[in-house]
């Protein structure tokens, strides 16, 4: 094993890559240290062991066939074992400080003696935009805590293979003793309905000064939040921040009512002077005892769990249809007809399907 | 023929039901009055004779496949004769004061030289909710002006099949000449994105005391809205109305900024006074403006074209899977399985593609 073979390993066996994105000839089954079975994965998982739980999201975010196979086998054992945490989305533009906001308020969590997994989302993202050391030297004190796990972002990639790839971590994490599941998302895109669909609380971090900061948070993204949280409340900002959390109550109160029955709240915190991390903390307890006892926590899960399923086979039924050679042969001509009202979607769309459905 | 047969055959003439909703036995095809052609419906369309067109918006509905074809050829042989109409979605709860803003919305288009057709979408409607008849009744003035064409809500059904019909109805109202299509629909579903994706501006209509009326705006709506206009601001209520347009306004403010760099504003108005319906006019025009100018409104329709083949392309892939025979033996146990946590979604879902994909 040469010596870039060799650290590149290193590197997977932290979790911190994945094999075939470092050297695309590097094979991790010939690696010299032998793989472990699906069952010693487990055992390690079960153990709160964090390496093992490393290289098994690893698995979980290879593209290698045989990783998906072994993935899925850990992931159905450890599946009893899931479920006791509660998982948090945050949300926000770049800028708005969500690495120190989660350095701050995971910290308080583990204060208190919880154990916490942060997981993040970022279909986007390249390598080079910082998100994978990234993470962990921004958060420089969770990382190093022995009760917090932090995962970079996995590699750029479909939303929806980003998302399965997180829903499953999420499962690993809460074998290996994880109670309290933060899921970090850039308030950019399409990634926060997948984020909303896997976690129990959607906190959307915001800037006072309400306008420009608001130009990259998508439209839709608001109404899904169970909390808007107006960062970087200190200083010279404190009185500015205040002014945005009394807009933000007022156009949340104008908002129609969520389906959990909890009333999103405008909250103000400071992730430097810790001010109002705290208040956070006692907003998600709120939501979880009223969601628990009016049984909404219970149901929203098992409606995710039914969400992830429709959502796969969608994804696995279109993917049959876009793959299918007579379709690919007559799609752009057909797509560009439609465009220029020169056919109707509707007559398209069946030809489309007849060109499916044909045997050949 | 017998009496009531003939009564029956009346209104579907007049496109006021379909032929299979009145008597199943009675068949449009057997009826005295021979059926047109495909070139006379056509003809008959594009001399804005609304007796024909009534006509070809009940082939559309109809649920028989000889319809369906007939219509499809119908359809294509209008295709190139439309999309020149300003389409405009309206929404709002029941109670709002939908048809009453229609009617005098309606009667300022026509008094323009504008030739006004109002569509309606409401797929959870059963028809004793009153949208039948009742819509004619409710628009009286509207319902006998020469240059208003007015057309009830197609039958319950699917919201994909009720959004089919509408799409293609606006087709065939824009190739008789109508040149400001309304579709009106009730703001409490997803009908909502249905007619967001099929008009070009999109108006919701609320009552002044934010709060209890929002009950049954879903969330989300807020956002789509190009304009939230505050109906019956008119004697005592205007005071409560200008209120709620400053508070509309703020919210509006706070929300992140459209693609269209339209800026959605708030309006009053009310439809027995009259007084502010002239401002939502001239703010579609603003908006129609600023859009044509900048590219969007093209862009929009062409993404609206594109949108619905996909739209159309997902339903019948779905289609297809949910009625395989193999897929649905096994669907409902392989989904108890997910909820309670005992599958995990992701290999349940490969395991009903795979009898999907199987060949038998």
């Amino acid at each position: 094993m040469s010596k870039q073979e060799f650290k590149s390993a290193l590197k997977v066996q932290e979790g911190i890559a994945q094999p075939n994105q470092i050297n695309p000839k590097f094979n991790y089954q010939r690696s010299r240290k032998p793989q472990l079975t699906a069952k010693e994965f487990v055992d390690g998982i079960l153990k709160g062991d964090r390496v093992i739980l490393s290289q098994a999201i690893t698995l979980v975010e290879s593209a290698l066939p045989q990783h998906y196979v072994l993935s899925q086998e850990i992931i159905a054992a450890c599946l009893p074992y899931s479920g006791n945490s509660i998982r948090i989305g945050i949300t926000g533009v770049p800028g708005v400080g969500k690495s120190t906001f989660i350095e701050a308020f995971g910290k308080l969590l583990t204060s208190m003696k919880h154990k916490v997994a942060v997981l993040a989302i970022d279909p986007s993202s390249e390598r080079s935009k910082g998100s994978i050391l990234g993470d962990k030297t921004r958060m420089e004190e969770l990382s190093i805590d022995p009760n917090a796990f932090i995962r970079p972002s996995p590699s750029a990639g479909s939303l929806g293979g980003v998302a399965r790839k997180t829903r499953e971590s999420i499962i690993l994490c809460e074998a290996a003793g994880f109670d309290r599941i933060i899921v970090e998302t850039v308030g950019v895109g399409q990634s926060e309905t997948a984020v909303h669909s896997m976690v129990d609380f959607f906190l959307l971090l915001m800037l006072s000064g309400a306008g420009d900061e608001l130009q990259g948070i998508k439209r839709g993204i608001m109404e899904m939040a169970d909390a808007i949280v107006i960062n970087k409340a200190d200083g010279d900002n404190i009185q500015k921040a205040n002014l945005a959390k009394t807009q933000y109550t007022s156009a949340l109160h104008l908002f129609p009512p969520t389906s959990s029955k909890w009333k999103p709240v405008a909250l103000t915190c400071s992730s430097y002077t810790k001010d109002g991390i705290d208040q956070v903390l006692s907003t998600i307890s709120n939501y979880t005892d009223l969601t628990t006892k009016n049984g909404y926590f219970k149901q929203h899960r098992m409606e995710q769990a039914k969400y992830t399923l429709v959502e796969y086979i969608h994804k696995a039924s279109l993917d049959l249809f876009y793959s299918n050679p007579r379709v690919v042969e007559k799609y752009k001509q057909i797509e560009l007809d439609v465009v220029h009202g020169i056919k109707s979607p509707y007559i398209a769309g069946a030809e489309l399907i007849q060109l499916f459905t044909d045997k050949k």
